[in-house]
């Protein structure tokens, strides 16, 4: 072997990284190897940057806000921050995420690998999207909300145009696999969108739809789970804890007292 | 901070890009860290190449035609282009774009982020993708169309087959989000195809097709825009400008006089 | 030019690669620029990594598995392999692919552009993925499969939930352009799922399937070569061969004599 190194995750800052001296980053921050770390950034106490990462990639669209990525965050390899963001604390992304200007979301965001955010949106606490999803700028996203791969938030009716209507998705809804969401449309509490459907209108509270055009299926508590129980599948938070913090686990199981 | 550097940005060609003394460079030319310029490009003056990127990929497919890439464009970071295509001046791109050999765009075309265009294509001015669109080898577009994510352009009518029938675009055209067209179709001028479509048959100019199969609508003129104007949503060209040269915005005035 | 370097290409093993002591590459390997090989790596002789790629990330869920990549093997650019995963000689990928811990796959995988495998699958020889598709944990996929772009194959019946019903897709299937496999379902030999589909139930062998939810169109021999020719277009083993080795091609001609 000619050429060898330890670890790049051996190091707080990689001999490799490109750090600018304006970036404010807190105590024991880790930056991989090739990742540049630009002016207008904040990253909190204990956070992980991976390699081949852009955190802070300028814009003008800002007016100065900065970067502010919260404490004991993980972002993984090759992903790209724009400035003018903000997320609280235990952000955790997969690889290859690009997020863009002017979005604020809440703590323990999940991010998978290849998600697009494209700015304007605002996403609460423990959000998580699995992979490549993408989010149409003026997005408004509740708390506890799961997207799956493929989903698309948009915003322009009648595109191209310069109307932007937004799309609302509210606390504890599931948006499964490569659906739609169209222009303007709110998907309420606790509902569930099926897998390839197109969603072009209002969704009722721990409702199900599904189809393109999505329309209404059943209420969510007569799916059960297929693992032989004949639990009701819905409130997901009835039986899937898996990352939540105790706290939050503790709450849900009162809510649901067995 | 123990390792500090200015922005890469600030220099013209970042010390870490590895830039192949036989590219083509033209004046005022910026190449971003840890980028590859391979030896068979042409980069017209003041365009930048954001960090991370590949330029001039090599591929045994191209017969020693180099990549153009015209004046005054930005690439940003993390993509990716093969030798063999040429782009005319003010291309500008997302991150991480993929563009494979044999392709041939216009002038001010726009790329998104995570857009993947397979070659041997024929693309004209003022196009714009948004991002994630997949753009099928022997797909032809015109002039002033828009592509939304997650759109795809196929091109193999029973695959896997050595049959190769591509897409066809014609100009002012606008496809919708998460929409396919099937191989060989010809979407015709103006027309518009509506979100999570499957485009089977051909699209006559100015008409609406939505669904999967995709149905005729109705004419586009009959769509209004959702600004309280009621005024037509389309053509686009009579009120959507934003970033297009003057004197393509005076002749579409001159087109629709109010 | 300021900063001129030969094409990384050109030597074994780039300078700005950061390669691990601990991994373990045969004869002939190469390194690309601004790469890394991480300890837990196992790479077979006379393979090619491209720039900016990650082999061998890091993770908790493999048990010290190693990520082994069979010989003559060819990662392109900006790709990142986990460790525990193993894959047959002469793997292709496109660039952006990212491949989790715990997959096995056997010889002359092509993966493409942008691929997202997400671990625990198992995945049979000579099986081709274009771009972009999608690989839910737990799938199992037989030899000579072709999976077409924006493919998922997913796995959770009622997301989120601890249930994990992965999809089988069996010999020779192919899976066209944007359809979605839901958990559980097999896809029997010889099959194939026309594009934009959403299949939910088992698929029987050599038939067609489309529609969301997909349903039964015809036997796949129904389906003509829009050559000109008027031969069945499936099999396709009949009629498409290029890239297998010519020991598979005189297989099929035998079982399929003129």
């Amino acid at each position: 072997m000619e050429n060898s190194h330890t670890s790049p995750t051996a190091q707080a800052i990689h001999p490799t990284a490109l750090v600018s001296p304006k970036a404010r980053l807190g105590n024991n921050v880790k930056i991989g190897a090739f990742s540049i770390i630009y002016d207008n950034v904040i990253i909190g106490d204990d956070t992980t940057i991976d390699s081949h990462c852009e955190i802070g990639y300028p814009t003008p669209l800002t007016q100065g806000e900065p970067l502010r990525i919260g404490a004991s965050s993980l972002i993984r390899s090759h992903s790209i921050f724009y400035e003018g963001s903000s997320f609280g604390e235990k952000l955790t992304t997969g690889h290859r995420v690009t997020v863009r200007e002017k979005t604020k979301a809440g703590k323990n965001f999940q991010i998978g690998t290849l998600c697009d955010i494209q700015g304007d949106c605002v996403i609460g606490d423990y959000v998580r999207f699995h992979s490549n999803v993408h989010i149409g700028q003026h997005s408004s996203i509740g708390n506890f909300v799961w997207i799956f791969p493929y989903v698309v938030l948009t915003n322009d009716p009648h595109p191209p145009s310069h109307v932007q209507m937004g799309v609302t998705v509210e606390d504890y809804v599931a948006i499964a696999t490569m659906s739609i969401l169209l222009p303007g449309v709110t998907v309420k509490k606790g509902a569930l969108v099926g897998a390839h459907s197109s969603v072009s209108r209002d969704v009722d509270e721990d409702t199900v739809v599904a189809g393109s055009p999505a329309n209404f299926i059943c209420a969510t508590s007569k799916l059960k789970l297929k693992d032989g129980s004949g639990s009701p599948a819905y409130p997901w938070r009835k039986h899937f804890h898996r990352g939540y913090p105790e706290a939050v686990v503790t709450a849900w199981l009162e809510e649901f007292p067995r």
